[in-house]
């Protein structure tokens, strides 16, 4: 199925989500899209054959924390109108990881060659819409002072399974001082759509987390004696339990690099 | 002043604010008041003469969290409307405590003898009104299950002085499991006039409490391995922050002889 690119009359507003989608698509821009289109929501993407859709969307709907459904697409149709207008999914990201089998077969900039007709996309709320929050709200977040990737662990936290999706949930880690953890509760809860409030606080080792300077994606961010880590479901979690289902195909997001919409973070604020 | 008594045609409604004061007023009811009048919210208590009420009440507002002013007399005048119509502060308290110069003189149960008319009522939401919320919630209370007072400590924050008032925030401690914790937080940010979210969480010796297991007021309770010690401004602060004044002559509830008004606990939600 084919998209017809809008006609423009005016140039897209710089810093949109849309300058910023087509910048991407005409190969302007190539790296992660953080710090990218500032306000507007960004999302991680699985793509599955829709013989396994049905199943997956009712793995979101269970796991809401882990996997919080902002947009999805009707099989084949390569738009997702509900985040986008002029919106391709094939195009729009920096670039994408290609599976076949649970196997990483290619990591291209486009996947409009190996598009199928049966392909259901689903977009997957991300942390960058509560960090900013947070960020404005003047609590500091260490991995972006450190410039790293935020720190992100397996636990023994089991989410619900639907069909054959079942596995453990995956969650990012931020260390705070107390009184900014009380805070960044309040503030995240008003983020369902994006992971909302934190699943746990303290005491890493209750979620089958042994060792907090051993992360199983990201990387290892100082806790200080004054700070408490707490910790958000992440949506690597849905990435994580498509790889243990090791679909015969599957398209996900390059790490880093999101799909940017044209909704703003404040949106989805609930109050 | 005198207050005239409603002419009640009808008996009070059974397990109402109203019907805990005429008791109390009667002298049918003596003991605490924990558990009296469920949903109606109680306070604490402080009366001062009108030469320091000015600077209690900038102390107040500029200590919300451990003095959340819920109602105030005009000087000299018993009542206090915004909490219930037929209400005399001097009789419907089960016991008070009488102050001169810092000094505890007496522990009475009504304190029309020693009434003046240049005193001004203070009262101030207690915990009672969140913890139910958080019961009703089905987050277990440790010091409910165990039928005693919430452990409470001096800690090293200090309040923001006004005044002669000024002295260390006094905090109250449940301990919780980190789950649990997160949904206090989000329970008890609903109900601001009441010590609203809490101001610490996981790591006393950070605000300066070296030992749990020794609080300043009321009993101390157990933390297990899997709970973080949760802490809130508690209503004792305005009470030890008075006592550090001595003022010459000062009225206040006995511990856990409450005032029970007519407002619900429900009202006090902000959403």
């Amino acid at each position: 199925m084919a998209v017809t690119p809008l006609r423009r009359e005016d140039a897209p507003l710089p810093g949109s989500g849309l300058a910023a989608r087509l910048a991407i698509r005409a190969d302007e821009h190539r790296g992660p899209t953080a710090g990218l289109a500032p306000g507007f929501v960004q999302g991680n993407l699985a793509i599955l054959p829709q013989r396994l859709a049905a199943d997956f969307l009712r793995f979101c709907q269970l796991n809401p924390k882990s996997c919080p459904l902002i947009g999805m697409s009707a099989p084949g149709d390569p738009r997702v109108p509900a985040l986008a207008e002029d919106l391709d999914i094939r195009t729009d990201l920096p670039r994408y990881r290609v599976w076949r089998a649970g196997e990483l077969i290619a990591e291209p900039q486009d996947v409009r060659d190996v598009w199928r007709d049966d392909l259901v996309s689903f977009v997957i709320g991300c942390s960058f819409s509560f960090e900013e929050a947070l960020t404005s709200d003047g609590i500091e977040l260490r991995h972006i002072i450190q410039r790293c990737n935020v720190p992100m662990y397996r636990t023994s936290i089991a989410t619900a399974e639907a069909g054959p999706f079942h596995g453990p949930m995956v969650v990012s880690m931020r260390p705070m001082t107390p009184a900014n953890a009380i805070r960044a509760v309040q503030i995240t809860t008003r983020f369902p759509a994006v992971h909302g409030a934190p699943v746990h606080i303290g005491k890493p080792e209750l979620i089958g987390i042994a060792d907090l300077d051993k992360p199983d994606y990201g990387d290892a961010v100082e806790v200080r004696a004054n700070e408490l880590p707490v910790f958000w479901a992440c949506g690597v979690t849905p990435q994580s339990v498509i790889a243990t289902v090791k679909p015969e195909f599957c398209i996900t997001h390059y790490p880093g690099s999101m799909l940017v919409t044209d909704r703003k973070n404040t949106e989805f604020a609930i109050m």
